[in-house]
């Protein structure tokens, strides 16, 4: 199933993909919907009776941000294998963990305004996202594996200058709505990150990251689980998995974004999340 | 004024103390009657009216987690310059930030739970706690000052072995319900960090650490100010303001918390806070 939270002229809806018609689920968003334990069966149900017309065109409808309320967003650094070999580093024995609170996010197609301090060395970062879809603490890798709502995409946007003012990256990715995520949330039954999803990520149009999530050192599965080894996961919270190799930081010399740049990150399946930078006086 | 939580007969409430006896303020916790803009002038107006009678005695009320809901918690290393100093460090230009969800809060007198894994380097960070009392997004130093609600006293709790197994400090802090909260909040009005609080931390009654906040780094109102320039803080949003010297990591051999040990923080104005370490099989 393809769900979402969109904004069509009744107002603001979680919704359920049919077609190209999107159902209006009972919530105001997905947050808010996968909050309830039969979300899955409540989804199926009204995918299953909904008439014909029912529902908006995708005309009709604007993506919004897909979880606006996430209770709990943690990232994990250095987790694409073959961009850790490439660098000659040791893959990690553990995730490198941060975290991000849900005013960082920031919907598909807006765009992300940058204040004049952080405007120095904004880099980009694809990323798959991990939607937590139940309650989990303690989760094994299967429990976590079950316990996963399905994926999105985010793009982990850094202010690499303030990300190395001090050792703790958090002060360089915790800036109010610069972190975009969405288009819409795929879940779990439709795709297995173990088996390959690949994310690109384009500046201007063309590719600067690509990584296949085979590659991941820590599953999603995996890091789910491990998060919850310390703290309580519950429905609609966000694991980010990290980002492959290509990030502006990282060319000869560094490259970042400045106003009127786009970034597309992109993976098949999972859809398109494009933003352009725009920075503030 | 001296905001607390209180459990009582009647339930869970926030309160405000008059002489030896609490008055019930209008909301169940710290962290709702913050969020009305006239917190203020609702609690002294409390103050003024109630009945000599009103209220219940201190032996009737068990004190609770004073902020159970903070959406943020925001951190600060490495603050107390005699404390680097003396480890020859320089003073940093800034802040070394990181990020806390609420469920790692417990309140006082509570036993705190460590499961098997995180029972091999428990350390003690006993810290001041900011209590944010007003929207703050891009406050200058002052603003910050006169948005401050009041302070309390946080043990940040601290799994080493796991705060040293990547770079990123988090996973060693993000324990549910392991950092101690409280004991009351004292409003910004009849203290000043600036002035110098002298912060203690006795482990089974040895003061191991023990600092002034006149020698933080970064004071109280720079710290909020600092953070609201990337990210909006809230009413009851929390600033940790780091630890002095003497943890137990900087012990030679290290000392590390045990089953049955008890852990007090405490400073003049603010109160005692007094947990119990519990390991769990």
């Amino acid at each position: 199933m393809e769900l979402a939270t969109l904004r069509t002229a009744r107002g603001v809806t979680a919704a359920v993909r049919r077609g190209d018609r999107w159902l209006a689920l009972p919530a105001d968003n997905l947050s808010q919907f996968l909050l309830n334990s039969s979300w899955r069966a409540d989804a199926e149900s009204v995918l299953a009776s909904a008439t014909l017309e029912a529902g908006v065109s995708e005309a009709e409808a604007e993506l919004e941000l897909p979880l606006p309320a996430p209770g709990k967003m943690i990232c994990c650094g250095l987790n694409y294998s073959d961009h850790i070999l490439e660098m000659g580093r040791d893959l990690p024995q553990y995730p490198t963990l941060f975290a991000k609170f849900a005013d960082t996010l920031i919907g598909p197609d807006r765009d992300v305004k940058i204040p004049p301090t952080a405007q120095g060395a904004l880099d980009w970062e694809a990323e798959l996202a991990v939607v937590v879809g139940a309650e989990l603490l303690g989760a094994s890798v299967e429990e976590a594996r079950e316990g996963i709502a399905g994926y999105t995409l985010a793009n982990d946007l850094s202010m690499r200058d303030w990300q190395k003012r001090t050792l703790q990256w958090f002060q360089g990715k915790a800036w109010d709505a610069t972190t975009p995520l969405g288009p819409t949330l795929i879940t779990a039954d439709a795709m297995d990150p173990e088996d390959g999803i690949e994310i690109s990520c384009e500046i201007n149009g063309v590719r600067r990251q690509h990584g296949s999530t085979k590659n991941l050192v820590f599953s999603a599965a995996a890091l789910v689980s491990y998060v919850s080894t310390f703290t309580i996961l519950r429905p609609g919270d966000i694991i980010l998995t990290g980002t492959p190799g290509g990030v502006g930081m990282g060319m000869d010399p560094a490259l970042y974004l400045t106003d009127g740049d786009t970034a597309t990150v992109s993976a098949p399946g999972l859809g398109e999340l494009t933003n352009t930078i725009r920075f503030s006086k």
